[in-house]
């Protein structure tokens, strides 16, 4: 029988403790969101995470600032609340206006208070497994593996997808030596030549290309793990669209062992993991 | 016919470079090594540096510190390096005595004059495929790669050791989108299940785990490239001892395409790696 590793246990024990952590020592975490322009399916998101933050008292704000802003008065707000000590964590929406340069702008950004942890600070204290914030999503994989009590030593782990904030770091994260690390890593990508015999091997094949339903049954190996990070929009004949993952999940759910479902799996825990975050930020700086 | 990967003629060709950039520009690069104690070996190695850094036309001064130096007396040495503008970069050299925080002296130096790469700033920007410096060892096995043509597009590369030094940003390197990148990466270690299995379909093996003849001929496919990072030193019954990789590099050439050989391989690269990294860092701060 196929187990469907959803991410509501999860987040609820997340949420418990995140509760019972800021009422025991008397905390304010406070996050604030730069979100630039009025990207309708940002604002969405944003709404959700505010009455999630809410719920387990950390105060979600979002700064407003037009499509047209300068790097000067973005940079000079960064640097404003760099400095703001009510404010424990920042995040910067995307997408940015094109005029807006990403890297300068996280290079700016307080390593202490970079939630989606993309300064390279962040991500150089990662690999070499020194305190530091772990990127959110490949925080949520971690999650879910230990949640379930999945082993991950000596198992053959394979990653679709590069990225800088999935692919690269997830698999840094695998290759630790802890409880959800010391896993034999491969990492593939749209270069990966006979994809299929690679991910054929995965006792855990974590997919994270961003293409909607990729993965097919044909890819993975009788009873292997899979975890979908992927969130792609659809188009659905009675809702308009909907989100599915990167694996076709009722194709590949009979053949394998366990499968975190999309939406209700990574993308859940990893609402959950920013907030933790912010969290850790508000004790680091208190 | 098994190709010999050596070091000469990629060394030549890097020496010959720098000579001609650091006239060209009327450069005066200098790299300051902070060495403490008495290491017989490290002193070797520093007086071989330091006549290779004078053929070139880079000054190699070594600093000798008593193995009973405090750390607030070295973290001011460097304070006192990082400022000084006519050194361009800084080493310190290892095995440091057990009292001395490695990771707090590496999180002090300036990254710009950071030769090693260690801090994780320039191990964040490595990841993130952003300008910094790359830790000479990896940036030699990739001048290997490029030097003779070797193609890692979609090819599987399978890396033995997950150190912070080589395996880890090594990989890093291997999956960018470049030249010498592209390629299918598995990372594998003391915890890896079936070994054999794993590098046996490498089409480049790449042996970083510091255990002397450690890969054999069975480990390897027929005309797979094979580069060797160890340095391993051993018994001879003439010398008194000699140095080995981490390949049993007699047993694996017939059955190899190509092969690097210890010494003159890796390890000579890595050395003029070094000094490459000495003359960016020159170039960067004047």
């Amino acid at each position: 029988m196929t187990q469907k590793l959803t991410a509501k246990p999860i987040i609820k024990q997340i949420y418990s403790n995140l509760i019972f952590e800021i009422e025991k020592f008397h905390l304010s975490p406070k996050l604030v969101i730069i979100i630039i322009g009025d990207d309708p399916a940002s604002l969405y998101y944003i709404q959700n995470l505010e009455k999630k933050g809410n719920k387990v008292g950390i105060a979600v704000e979002t700064k407003k600032l037009p499509a047209s802003i300068s790097m000067k008065i973005l940079l000079n707000e960064i640097e404003r609340l760099n400095k703001d000590g009510t404010v424990h964590g920042i995040m910067i929406q995307k997408p940015l206006p094109s005029h807006i340069n990403e890297s300068e702008i996280i290079m700016k950004l307080d390593p202490k208070k970079d939630m989606d942890a993309f300064h390279p600070l962040n991500i150089g204290n990662l690999v070499l497994n020194k305190e530091g914030f772990v990127p959110c999503t490949p925080a949520a994989v971690l999650e879910i593996l230990s949640f379930y009590n999945i082993a991950t030593e000596g198992k053959n782990i394979v990653i679709i997808g590069r990225s800088n904030i999935v692919g690269k770091p997830l698999a840094n994260l695998l290759l630790r030596k802890s409880k959800t690390g010391n896993a034999t890593v491969t990492i593939c990508h749209s270069k990966t030549s006979n994809l299929k015999n690679v991910t054929r091997k995965a006792d855990i094949l974590i997919a994270a290309i961003g293409k909607a339903l990729f993965v097919h049954s044909d890819m993975i190996k009788y009873n292997a793990i899979i975890i979908d990070v992927g969130v792609n929009q659809v188009e659905d004949a009675e809702k308009g669209y909907k989100y599915v993952g990167d694996v076709d999940y009722e194709n590949c759910f009979e053949k394998a062992s366990a499968i975190t479902p999309v939406p209700g799996g990574v993308g859940s825990v990893t609402t959950a993991m920013l907030l933790k975050n912010v969290l850790i930020a508000c004790k680091n700086l208190s």
